[in-house]
């Protein structure tokens, strides 16, 4: 095979993951590599030449490829950005740059003949960009949904033992599967980066991500926890890329939330840090996809799968036009959630007066509320947890619901409002 | 895109579908079907040519790529060759014909410089083939093993209900989901298949199918069914391609098998035509694949697939030395059963004398099989079951024990013998 010389920003757990599966692929040539200090210990990787200077990279014109395993949106765009006008191929896993950033970096990629490869910004080792992209060829992608992130699922999962949010979030952090500063984990914000890039492999449309609806997992507690588990489910941080959005052509549903998961749903069984997608195709049906979501060889191995796809085509010409998605140069907004559709799982505490239930019926059935279960636990006289669970309600209805309701003498607080599995 | 000219073989389920899904596409033009016969209804189709002669299709030289969706061996393999020799792209759902003439076809295909395709092979929606190919390009495969065949997964979920193998059977034929004749099926021979299909692509090497095990499904009864759902098991079908046989460079364990498979596993919740597949890769660890095995657009869904891949690649030249995988030119046996280890479930038959359970932990012993679980049912004086769960047992241990269980007097009839889930 032609040799391919390729430089690489950053040398963290995914990148030390790539020098070491790139041993035994000899024709890619790892010729150096940018990292932010030289005095690191890096004794385990001796043949690998370092520098500080991404310039001695981007200059460098033998290098035909550049790998991009750094991260953050600054100053990692601009690299990228200066890479690409001097021609060179780009493999990357930076969800963040390519959801903020990718209409112009694949209009630019295009000006300048090259191509953008980036398996592994989704979803660790599954290789779930190439069965949408390629495998999925023949299909008009409906919907992608499904969990993408390790560290919110592996905090839910070691929630579920009865551990409180923050406990399970210490012991993410001392294992090193969550930041210091969880915020882009457990807020939604790496999930929402996500659903952008799926978007605009499954769509066409990047989704601009501060359009995307977000909401975390850091108010579950360790009663909505037992509650899901009493009434069948487990609780999930799911995000959902789907056509069919209330907002003209360019409006899609695309959202990161809490979700209740019934137990017997394959999503359920998706366990700590691994992902699960379901991607549905009009004409395939619905296909579901498990695997390592990080992990220092899973999410080597995406990279150096795109490295090696793109080591093999490099010698056809015109082989960005085969290769490369077709995506519009401007982005798409999410629609609002007002016109999402799905049942309600609420935990309201509620001081314990008579006629309780029946006011609750009573607001719920105004705004087209209809109620599947209902149940009252608490010592009389005191305040009582109630929880209902839902039919399918509008976004719309559930809010105007909940914010009559915050103004009724009889709730103490709203415990929770969380949203139950729905096929999208 | 540049219009491309298409012909086909068949125009059953998979046909129609293909047809269906390809009006979507202009720029892929089907010229004309070959038919058996032209007196069945097509109204549906007005605008698809037929003929019953397949020459008109081999010898047009308008014609770029065949379409082969007749099935079976002969005279199919026949047409095939002859269209390769006529350069002609193959895109092909017959794993029949790759696994028996896969080598001489795949050398045959880069003499004459063109390219088969098969994703519709194995898995019919699925994409696992182009998963395996390029989704996992950086992984050293290490097993693919699963549920490949859908008639035989609806027939066993539908025994859970209490059926019989025959009833369930029966009702599968009537729903149209098993054939008149269903030995390809219910005795493992489709999924040999796939398994060679699988194993050309995974590990270079087409696996003969007479030398692949197969154990199919006609001996199943309602009892092993109940006990197994007892036990926490549910009974499943499964092909199991893995390196590492005892036959030296080219021994793989490949083999086709009832699997007692724990409920908690992802592959228990594959229900009815589906069919889902764990894959194994050095670097990636496992994936988990589910999706609709057979069907009309499913399949058809690969099959459009493998031809948008196609077109879009033909103008690329030598395009076929990046998409073909490299297959090694003479087929690999499969290792015999005698060295494949796993937990086995045992029914057996036994007159209910003084000691039966002692005679039987003695022979089991001197064959170095340990029992994890026994127990005994049936009434006094009167013939009983023993059911019995062991710990891993090498396959030529459990045979020698089965031998000399066989001579007892106590025993009354071997039930069943059937091997448990094991990681591959």
């Amino acid at each position: 095979m032609a040799r391919v010389v390729l430089g690489m920003l950053g040398l963290g757990t995914v990148g030390t993951g790539v020098v070491e599966l790139l041993a035994r692929h000899r024709h890619l040539t790892l010729k150096k590599v940018a990292v932010k200090s030289l005095d690191k210990d890096r004794s385990a990787m001796p043949n690998c030449p370092l520098t500080t200077d991404v310039d001695e990279i981007i200059n460098d014109a033998e290098i035909e490829v550049l790998v991009e395993v750094m991260g953050g949106e600054n100053p990692t765009v601009g690299y990228l950005e200066r890479a690409i006008k001097k021609r060179k191929h780009i493999v990357t896993a930076n969800k963040e740059v390519l959801a903020k950033h990718g209409p112009r970096l694949f209009a630019l990629a295009k000006e300048h003949g090259v191509a953008i490869f980036f398996e592994a910004s989704v979803a660790g080792g599954v290789p779930l960009l190439s069965t949408i992209h390629k495998g999925l060829e023949a299909n008009e992608i409906e919907s992608i949904m499904g969990i993408l992130n390790g560290t919110t699922n592996f905090i839910l999962s070691n929630m579920e033992t009865g551990k409180s949010y923050a406990d399970a979030l210490k012991e993410a952090q001392d294992l090193g599967f969550a930041e210091d500063d969880p915020t882009a984990d457990v807020d939604g914000f790496d999930v929402a980066y996500k659903l952008s890039v799926l978007s605009a492999l499954g769509f066409g449309y990047f989704v601009r991500p501060d359009t995307i609806y977000k909401e975390g997992i850091r108010n579950i507690t360790e009663e909505d926890m037992a509650l899901a588990k009493e009434f069948g489910y487990r609780i999930k941080l799911l995000g959902t890329a789907a056509k069919g959005g209330s907002n003209g052509n360019q409006g899609f549903d695309v959202r990161v939330h809490p979700t209740l998961v019934p137990v017997t749903h394959p999503l359920a069984s998706v366990s700590g840090a691994n992902n699960g997608i379901l991607v549905r195709g009009h004409a395939v049906g619905q296909l579901t996809l498990i695997g390592p979501g990080a992990g220092k060889l899973p999410t080597a191995s995406a990279v150096v799968g795109d490295l090696m796809n793109l080591a093999g085509a490099l010698k056809l010409p015109d082989f960005a036009s085969y290769f490369q998605p077709t995506i519009e140069a401007s982005p798409a907004s999410a629609a609002p959630p007002d016109h999402w559709k799905c049942p309600f799982y609420l935990r309201l505490v509620v001081k314990d007066t008579p006629g309780v239930i029946g006011k609750l019926g009573t607001i719920f059935g105004a705004h087209n509320i209809s109620i599947a279960t209902i149940i009252q636990r608490g010592a009389e006289g005191r305040e009582a947890t109630v929880v209902i669970l839902t039919h399918d309600v509008l976004g719309k209805d559930m809010n105007s619901a909940l914010a009559e309701l915050k103004k009724c003498d009889f709730l103490s607080s709203l415990g929770n409002a969380i949203r139950i599995f729905r096929s999208a």
